[in-house]
C-alpha cells in the first residue's frame, strides 16, 4: 500500500494487492455479502427472504427502480417486461446464425452477440449522454430479452423452431416454456424462479465488475452487458452448477463417496460444489436450494444429501480449518435437474438472472461521472532502444 | 490509502482514489506514456521512431510477439494477416443485418457485434484453456479481421458492396481499398500508415484495462476485445478525432480564430482537439502528425498550424499554467481528411489499430491466473429489513 511518486515524476503511484484484491473500487449500494456470516443482501433485504416470499419481477424492480412495488405496480411491470421479452425482428432473424456460430464457443458466446446486436438494433446511445428514464428502459429491455435469446439459442441449436414469449406469463415461467416448448409445472416455474432470484446477484464480482468498467466510460447499456457476460464466460469466474452435478454423476452410488473424495483431494484436485471464495460457513443460498430439493425428494435429492454430509464430514478431516460447505452450484444443479433444466441451461439460466444485478450496477455507476481506470506499471527493458531497421 | 479491517472481519478493505486513479493493478512489459517528457513507446521502443520507420504488420509483431521481426519473417507475417483478413461466411452473411442494426448506434456497436460472432464462428475456447500458440492465433485472427469489418460496415451503411481483403496489399492499403474501393496513392497509405501504427497503444487506459479484466477470468480472446471496443465506444474514453476537425469547420476562417476561441472558453467548454489527460507538454503524435500534414501542404493544412498557433497562445493566456497543446486528435484529423477518410471512419480506424494494442495485453494477462475482482463498499440502509409480503 505505499504510495510513491512515478519515475517519471508524474502522478502518484499506489501499490495494492494482485488482482485488486480487497480494494474498494466504489460505494454501492445495490447489495453485499458477508461471507462470515453466510448472509447477503439485495438492497435492505435478505436475498433468501425475497427469493421465499417475492416474485422474480418484484426483485427485478427492486433492483432497478430501487424498491419493491406495492401490487398494482407488480401487476404493470409484469405486463410491461412481458410484451419487452419479444426480440426485434433484426435479432430474430439473425438468431439462427449466431446459434450456427455458437456451437462451439457456447451459448454465453451467443448471448454476448445476440445482447450487442440488440442493443444496436434498439439504437442505444451512450449513457453518457442519456437520460436517466431512457436509460432505464434500455436495461430494462435488455433483461426482458435475455432469456427469450437464451431460449431461442438452445432450441435452435437443437434444431427446434424458436417459442414466442406469451406475455401472459410470469418472466420464469415464460423462460422455462420458451427452452422446453410447453408450460412448466408450476411446482417447477416455482422452484426455478427461487434459484434465478437468488442468482440476480452476489457482491461485487468480476462480471460486475467489468459491467461497471465500461458503464464508466459512458458506454450504452449493452456495451457493459455484452461485456460482462464475457467475464461470466471466463473458468475463473465461477458460477457452473452442472460441474457439481457431474461430480454426482461420476460418485454414482453412496458406497462409492468415500473412496471417490479421498482419491479425488490426495490427487490435489477440487472437489466441484464444494467451497466458496467468500464464504466461511454456509452458503445461504445452499441451504435454501437443499430444503427447496427435499421439498421435491426422490433418490437424486437423497443420494445428494449423503454426498454433502460425508463429503463435508471428510473435508473437515482431510483439510481441516478450510471450511469447505458446498456452495451455491450443489444444490441448484440438483434443483435445476429435478425441474427438468437440461445441463446446457444451467449457466443460460444464471446469466439471465444475473443480468439484472449487472444492470443495477450499470445505473449506479452511471450516476458516477469518474472513469475508471488504474494504472500499469512498465517492467521491459528500458526505452528508447533504437529501431533496427526493416532489413 | 487506510487499511482497515471490513464490518463483517472478513478481508481488509483498502481505500484508494475514486476511479483507481494512480493504482497499479498490473505489470506489463507492453508499453508506458511519459506524460512530463512527451514520451510513448511500445516495448523498448519510441513509438513516434517506429511509424517512421516500421510497417504496421511490423509492430504489429512487436506487439503480439514481442519483438520486431528480421526481413522474411516480416514477408511471410504480411502474407498471413493478409489471408486472416478474409472473413467467415458466417460473419460475411450477417454483416448486412449488422450494418443495418447499428445504423443509429455506429460503427463500434457494429464491430462490438461482428467480433463477437466471428470469435464464436471460429470456436474460440477460454483463454484459460488454451496453449498460448492457439491464443496467440486467435488474437491474431480478431486483429486481421477487424478492418475487414469495418469496411464492409461502412460500405453496407452507404448502400455499396462490400470489397474482399486482397492479401497481396498491406494491411493498411487494404483497408483503405476495403472502404473507399480503389487502391489508395501509396503517400496516403503510408501517412495513414503512421497514423495507425501511433493508435496501436497509449499506456493504460480504460479499454486496455476492461480487456484485462475480462482476460483475467479466462474467457476467450473475443470475449475480452469485444468488451474494450465496448469501453472505447464511451464518451469519456477520449480518441474522437472527427471532433477536432469540426472545430476547425465551426471557426471556419483566420480572422475567427480569436473571437470563437475566447468566447468558447469564457462559456466554460472543452476546445476539441487541445488538452491531453496525461501530456503536460506537446503529445509527441501531434507534432508526428503536424509534420505529416505539412508534407502534403495546402489551405487546411496552413489553417490547421494557424489555429494550433493562435489557440495555444490564447490558452496559455486565458488557462495559465495549464500545459494546453494539440493533442492525437488534431493532426490526425487533419491527415486523414487529406488521405480522403471520411470522418465517420475517423474512430473506425482508430478501433482498427488499437485492437492490437487490446490483444498485446490480453497475451499478456492470460499468462497471469489471478483474477482480477476488487470490492464495492456498502452504503446503503443497513439489513436485514424484513420484506413486505407481495399484496
Amino acid at each position: 500500500m505505499a504510495s510513491t511518486q512515478a519515475p517519471t515524476g508524474a502522478s502518484p503511484q499506489i501499490a495494492v494487492p494482485r488482482g485488486l484484491k480487497g480494494v474498494i473500487v466504489t460505494d454501492t449500494e445495490v447489495g453485499d455479502v458477508r461471507g462470515t456470516e453466510g448472509f447477503y443482501h439485495y438492497r435492505q433485504y435478505s436475498a433468501v427472504d425475497l427469493a421465499q416470499s417475492r416474485s422474480f419481477e418484484d426483485v427485478w424492480q427492486l433492483f432497478l427502480y430501487g424498491e419493491l412495488p406495492a401490487a398494482q405496480a407488480s401487476a404493470d411491470f409484469a405486463a410491461k417486461v412481458g410484451r419487452l421479452r419479444r426480440l426485434p425482428d433484426v435479432v430474430r432473424e439473425a438468431l439462427p446464425s449466431i446459434a450456427r456460430a455458437s456451437a462451439v464457443s457456447g451459448p454465453l458466446a451467443g448471448l454476448r452477440t445476440a445482447l450487442s446486436l440488440a442493443g444496436a438494433a434498439a439504437g442505444f446511445q451512450p449513457v453518457y449522454d442519456l437520460d436517466p428514464a431512457q436509460r432505464l428502459y434500455d436495461a430494462l429491455a435488455c433483461c426482458a430479452m435475455s432469456p427469450t435469446i437464451l431460449a431461442a439459442l438452445y432450441r435452435l441449436g437443437s434444431g427446434k423452431e424458436p417459442v414466442e414469449p406469451d406475455e401472459r406469463l410470469g418472466h420464469v415461467a415464460d423462460y422455462l416454456r420458451m427452452f422446453t416448448g410447453s408450460t412448466p409445472d408450476p411446482a417447477y416455474a416455482a422452484a426455478v424462479e427461487k434459484y434465478m432470484i437468488c442468482a440476480i446477484d452476489h457482491g461485487f464480482n468480476a462480471s460486475t465488475f467489468t459491467a461497471r468498467v465500461i458503464a464508466s466510460t459512458g458506454a450504452d447499456v449493452a456495451a457493459s452487458l455484452v461485456g460482462a457476460v464475457g467475464a461470466l464466460s471466463g473458468p475463473l469466474h465461477g458460477g457452473a452448477p452442472s460441474r457439481a452435478l457431474d461430480t454426482l454423476d461420476e460418485i454414482g452410488t453412496p458406497d462409492r463417496i468415500e473412496p471417490w473424495i479421498r482419491e479425488r483431494v490426495l490427487a490435489g484436485d477440487r472437489i466441484m460444489g464444494f467451497g466458496h471464495p467468500v464464504y466461511r460457513t454456509q452458503d445461504p443460498r445452499s441451504k435454501m436450494l437443499r430444503e427447496i430439493a427435499q421439498e421435491f425428494g426422490g433418490p437424486l435429492v437423497d443420494f445428494a444429501v449423503e454426498v454433502e454430509r460425508q463429503v463435508e464430514r471428510l473435508l473437515a478431516e482431510l483439510k481441516p480449518g478450510r471450511e469447505l460447505h458446498t456452495n451455491v452450484e450443489f444444490f441448484a444443479g440438483v434443483v435445476m435437474e429435478l425441474c427438468g433444466v437440461p445441463r446446457e441451461m444451467f449457466t443460460p439460466t444464471f446469466a439471465a438472472a444475473r443480468v439484472l444485478g449487472w444492470s443495477a450496477n450499470i445505473l449506479e455507476q452511471a450516476t458516477d461521472s469518474k472513469i475508471i481506470r488504474p494504472i500499469a506499471r512498465y517492467v521491459g527493458p528500458p526505452p528508447p532502444q533504437p529501431v533496427p531497421s526493416a532489413a
